[in-house]
């Protein structure tokens, strides 16, 4: 069997991911599996069982990175694939899970054709990719890359008071193996699109070209508690008006500077929250994303003019930066390579950003990296409704194994 | 002696208020005493063993008001005083507990003088006028007023989910007597101005003419959830945002309407509340309120208008109105009383409106009623810095004294 006739199971992998969909399945549909919670537990025991089961070699960093290598005829750096497994609350099947679970199923592919590779395959999945418990987003394969200390990812305390270090600890997935210790060849990630270009456009396969920036900030404004009927509207230190205004100011923002930069306040917070009460505190979360730097950085000094207008209407407003990344620009071999093989497997393609972050973009710090896109229905996701049609799927997986299997090189 | 000569103690009165406010007090000060919680059990027979040991007749009705008799030489309806001792959660030792306890300090003078009045008088405490808990506020008094119905009250459901009735039972408070079933001679309330006015214009006594008419809805908005990253600005239904653009809309609503029109947002609860996720539900409360009627009615068409503007933009907008009181005026006669007795106290007087609601506005629907002002420092309330100068109390209390007097008729 030539390697350009070799297929993925289609069934096997879509089993995979019901499979684990399973875990912290929502009445209803969709799935909730905060990074590190008792449900991400059950999910990495699951797919570390079958990593096993594939005859896969499994090893666990101290930030709980999970990486799963197959031999190659050569010794050395493996060609990675990989992704995550946690979600948001309100998640769905195919976020990052389709990314691991693809790349287990092009390793049993290779494994039933009894296909041997130049250099090592590894499969891996990276921990907190999300961030909706832990911040930074994208942690595990952030520390990885060495973008961040080791020590200031296990003290990084979630939205439940508890610590990285100490929930790796309960889950027993604090490894002994160096974060970012082992060379990596090459990295690819399958991913759904996440957004509504593929479906708009009628493509299947996205070559991803990099990545955009992302800036989130939480904003903590004090104002002064009040009784809402007997307070002169001239008199007020509304913390819960100034954040409103702060959520507004945010889409103006991305409205007034066009092309592709966004910008959302998903989470507002105020104290007391009652409804004859101005309320004394209001803490809010700004996330503005560009594919262009430049553009970002105009994006936040907005922002930061803004704040600096509710400070002079005496507001005490402090901020916190829960993350920054640049704008991330892909190896363009592997674009290339993503192009080409979807084209010879007959679909259509397109290069395009991606407006997520994405674990790739830190493994872009330290070896070639690219990205495979397949389409979101109705561009959703972060949603308990997100799909992908299997054939895209089928397509997307497809392409990955071909990808590997050039980047890895296929033993004569 | 003779009625004018005859002074409330200052100090007993400061000393109840004192040990009154350490019933769910705060670190820090001020005090969290929400309606039919434990620590309104505690205030409530900490409250009724004074009445007790005053020798006055408690009664409790079917929604908790609790209601102590001093008799007259005559029988039938007593002029009443009183006012609530449930707080907001940052609440302050004043706001309901002043009205209360200077009505049991009366009492203890009149005790203490030996005086009899013609009248039966009364000091009473209503449920839940707040409105921190359980909707709407002013519970008590407008059950006990006729103004609505026991059964629907009982089963108002509070922000922690228990009803009324179910809280009553634990408390031990669901008593005996018919709500409303006796007759009210007059109704004099004192209260904290809870408004910059008095203190502004050092004035000592307010003679409170009419109260704010109160319009408090909720809003409850469906967007989409999705992707903060992915998701185009301009394919957004982004229910955070709209909860947004409704609290900088009520502000705007009160700027533009002037006079003593207010308008506050309080509560904003987003889903699925996280900084990556667009929300897909926002719950919004507003608060708009204002001494005309026809002033109001059209600051609620403006907030109509507005929402009725989201649901074009393709939101899903459910309102609720929670409260909707007319604005109130007091009784000619009694606003004169107070302003004769202050006068020939010696304080000065001024006749303003009330800011807030009050249990005095319920009890105008079926007997002659008044309140009577004192000020508040800084114009502070539902805040735990809430203050006012003992000598103020003092004035309050000495003319509700004077007052309660001229109404029940000194006995000869």
């Amino acid at each position: 069997m030539t390697r350009e006739n070799l297929r993925i199971d289609l069934e096997r992998l879509l089993g995979r991911i019901g499979r684990l969909g399973e875990v912290g399945a929502l009445a209803g549909g969709g799935v909730c599996r905060l990074a590190l919670g008792p449900e991400d537990k059950v999910a990495r025991d699951l797919v570390v069982g079958w990593m096993r089961s594939l005859g896969l070699s499994v090893t666990i960093d101290g930030i709980g990175n999970v990486v799963a290598v197959r031999a190659g005829r050569r010794s050395g750096p493996p060609v990675m694939t990989g992704s995550h497994i946690d979600t948001v609350a309100t998640g769905g099947l195919y976020d990052g899970n389709l990314g691991v679970l693809a790349g287990l199923e092009v390793v049993e592919t290779l494994n039933d054709a009894a296909v041997e590779t130049e250099h090592p395959l590894a499969v891996a999945f990276f921990t907190n990719e999300e961030g909706a418990r832990f911040a930074p987003d994208m942690m595990g394969s952030l520390v990885f890359a060495g973008g961040l200390d080791l020590e200031a990812a296990l003290s990084s305390v979630g939205i439940d008071g508890k610590s990285v270090g100490a929930c790796l600890d309960d889950l027993g997935y604090r490894g002994e193996a160096p974060c970012g210790g082992s060379a990596v060849r090459a990295f690819v990630e399958l991913h759904v699109e996440q957004g509504p270009v593929l479906e708009a456009e009628g493509i299947t396969v996205g070559a991803v070209e990099k990545v955009q920036g992302i800036s989130w900030t939480e904003a903590t404004i004090a104002g002064v508690s009040n009784h809402a009927g007997t307070t002169p509207m001239a008199l007020r230190q509304d913390a819960g008006h100034a954040a409103a205004a702060i959520a507004c100011e945010v889409r103006r923002i991305a409205l007034d500077a066009g092309g592709d930069q966004v910008g959302t306040v998903g989470a507002i917070t105020l104290k007391p929250n009652l409804i004859n009460v101005i309320a004394n505190q209001a803490v809010v979360t700004i996330d503005l994303r560009n594919t262009d730097e430049t553009r970002l950085q105009e994006a936040e000094r907005r922002l930061e003019d803004f704040l600096a207008a509710l400070r002079e209407d005496g507001f005490q407003v402090e901020t916190r930066r829960l993350a920054r990344f640049e704008p991330v620009d892909f190896d363009p071999g592997i674009v290339a390579a993503v192009e080409t093989a979807a084209e010879r497997l007959g679909h259509s393609v397109k290069r395009l950003p991606s407006g997520a972050g994405h674990d790739a973009q830190m493994l872009a710090r330290v070896c070639p990296a690219g990205m495979i896109f397949v389409p979101s229905q109705g561009g959703i996701s972060h949603n308990v409704r997100e799909f992908t049609a299997p054939r895209d799927i089928a397509a997307g997986a497809n392409v990955l194994l071909q990808v590997l299997l050039e980047l890895a090189g296929e033993a004569a």
